[in-house]
């Protein structure tokens, strides 16, 4: 499929320039129709052994549970759906067996959602060991390791920093946390659904997915790989209703994993839908996803780093899909609102829930930075009109 | 609206008998619609004073809590959204200040997920005292009264049992905690929707709500109640984007309630669903629903408890929307099999998550009860073709 066939499924994309898909992305109408399709065609909950339509709805929602799996190279038991992101992490931070005397080593250019889970910690007396990533947004595999010792129960990093889109080197880090043995958790929000994310590859413990961003999947999914050989390192956070085998008045047994991770009735038809974003992305083809996302952000890069008063963050090699920037004199979210305000350009502004990147940045006293995110279905059209107003509203910068 | 109309509403209902509203519910077309508006015209992350159709998907999800608010006469910022009703009361479990030397009362015939969560936090000392129901499946008020000490920080039941579907007592529980000082948390996740849920009148610091059951909303919506004068009592379980005012790199200021609990980008389709289905109830109208389900289970139990074979439990004067029952010497498995292969019937069979329930009433060792639930889209009739099945597969028993 082409961009132009993806724009026809999503109707939004006609009266907007949708430029902040690390936000959320607009979802597909395929995806919206297999939702639908859940809604008015077999509406029940899941459970095995019960009647005809619940046995549909618990099929499908494991077909997209294998598609998620399949789609990061793991296998259906290694899936655990969540709401979100955010919940996938809080999974790992919750029930982590850590204490007085481990360490936890966490790069200080993190998502607040891979960051206050740890900070939370310390608490318990985990010590938190932060790493500082460049003046371009990269975390350095050196410093990781220096920070690393045989105290260092998880290493954590966010794979896309989503406030400066730098790519980190999350597979050589992977070599680190192999070779001295602590766990390793990546947050994959801005990367999966751009280009191949393969949780072998990465050698991940813990990866946290989101299912509404690039994946192009509905709101309220997420899901987090947890590969067999970590499952006993957790404990489920939300305990009841199909997260148990046997149950007394004293006591519970717990079902195997993914079962005793998802505790209640799960967002069926936002599963349903999931898989089906999945299958949507497949159409496209991951190695045309990657190469268009990649042409964007260059264009987009390019097309403002030599505009008087423009600011850029991160080095246009190492982003990707995430162009953040600020206009010398004018508070970003003033930018956000008159770029939405000409020319229906949909752009985040401020803190990006990661207050302390953007003060790595240096863009804190600024109030943040404006921030353009890009995927599959925006065109070359698209970056040019946001390349042409940021030009219009620079001058403004001259005072 | 009458019962004709909602079923027009919810195509579904011309191809299958569906009683079993205790584990979800059909989502009808105006809701479905209003998460389609929501996907197909402002599909963008919330956040205040971003760009247009961001701006409108937070109005949105604002509106639609302030409609789950007034629904249980309460204020929209004692409204936490999550994903199911577990997560509901895995947030208050997780996060009550309480240790060795407190107690918590709990009945014995709760949802695993009202009794898994404090039977783990058996972990930290914390005693559990369960209050055993009567024959009927009742918790008496006095037996409540007897359990509760000085050291009693909570007492929890659920409004309605998912098994037994037995009416509980719970304002006259109220006055005992209210009296004793204890904090009282109730799982509504069988009675909204059906009657009013006055939290006020309840005198409830918690109560856990689902969105996709009675209320009608889709699956991976639910909410809880927390009183203004409660939210001291619990802390944030998923902690990130969205639950901070200010971050370092040590440590960090919580948002005010709600936004503190509501970690990661929310399922904005879904609240926005539910509050369309909030809206719709109000068109049928809460008497109205009350006197219809009150109707069908008067006609199911009447229809049935005379019919040689068969055990019911729960007595009819205080059950409500929920039948449960067996046939002598057929697994409830296979009465659930025959209902839906010979009249597309949809009921559920097993243990329905609450093992201690179903030990409570005697039917452990039959494998679980048969359970049909109703709502205000089913008939009379559709009632009076479950009496005739069950009338001719009870033949089956006589062996």
């Amino acid at each position: 499929m082409k961009t132009a066939d993806v724009r026809r499924d999503i109707p939004l994309l006609e009266e907007v320039i949708y430029l902040d898909a690390a936000s959320t992305t607009p979802t597909p109408r395929p995806v919206v129709e297999a939702m639908n399709d859940y809604f008015y065609n077999y509406n029940a909950n899941t459970g095995r052994g019960a009647y005809g339509i619940a046995n549909k709805a618990t099929q499908k929602m494991e077909e997209a549970r294998t598609k998620m799996a399949r789609f990061v190279n793991s296998e259906p038991d290694e899936i655990i759906l969540t709401k979100n992101t955010t919940e996938a992490i809080n999974l790992v931070a919750h029930s982590l067996k850590i204490g007085k005397g481990d360490n936890i080593v966490v790069p200080n250019i993190e998502h607040h959602s891979n960051l206050i889970p740890w900070i939370n910690l310390k608490r318990q007396g985990v010590e938190l060991r932060m790493v500082n990533a460049d003046e371009h947004g990269i975390v350095h595999p050196d410093a990781v390791d220096k920070a690393v010792d045989e105290n260092t129960r998880l290493v954590t990093i966010t794979h896309i920093s989503n406030a400066i889109g730098s790519v980190q080197p999350v597979e050589e880090i992977a070599e680190i946390t192999e070779d001295r043995g602590s766990l390793y958790l990546i947050d994959a929000a801005q990367s999966v659904g751009h280009f191949k994310v393969d949780v072998k590859k990465l050698k991940a413990d813990f990866v946290a997915f989101p299912g509404h961003k690039a994946l192009l999947g509905p709101v309220g999914t997420g899901f987090l790989y947890c590969g067999k050989d970590s499952q006993d390192e957790l404990e489920p956070l939300l305990l009841g209703g199909g997260t148990v085998e046997n149950v007394t008045l004293d006591n519970f047994n717990l079902a195997e994993a993914p079962a005793c991770f998802e505790g209640g009735t799960q967002n069926i038809a936002g599963f349903i839908g999931l898989g089906a974003a999945i299958d949507y992305l497949g159409r496209i083809g991951l190695s045309k996803l990657e190469k268009h996302g990649k042409k964007l952000t260059e264009a987009l890069y390019q097309g403002i780093q030599d505009v008087k008063n423009v600011t850029l963050y991160g080095s246009p090699e190492n982003i990707y899909g995430i162009v953040s920037f600020n206009i010398d004199n004018i508070n970003p979210h003033d930018v956000a609102k008159i770029l939405d305000e000409t020319r229906s350009i949909c752009v985040r502004s401020g803190f990006h829930c990661a207050i302390p990147s953007i003060k790595h940045i240096g863009a804190y006293e600024l109030d943040g930075t404006v921030r353009a995110s890009m995927h599959y279905y925006n065109t070359l059209e698209e970056i040019d009109a946001l390349v042409d107003t940021i030009k219009k509203v620079s001058k403004l910068g001259d005072n």
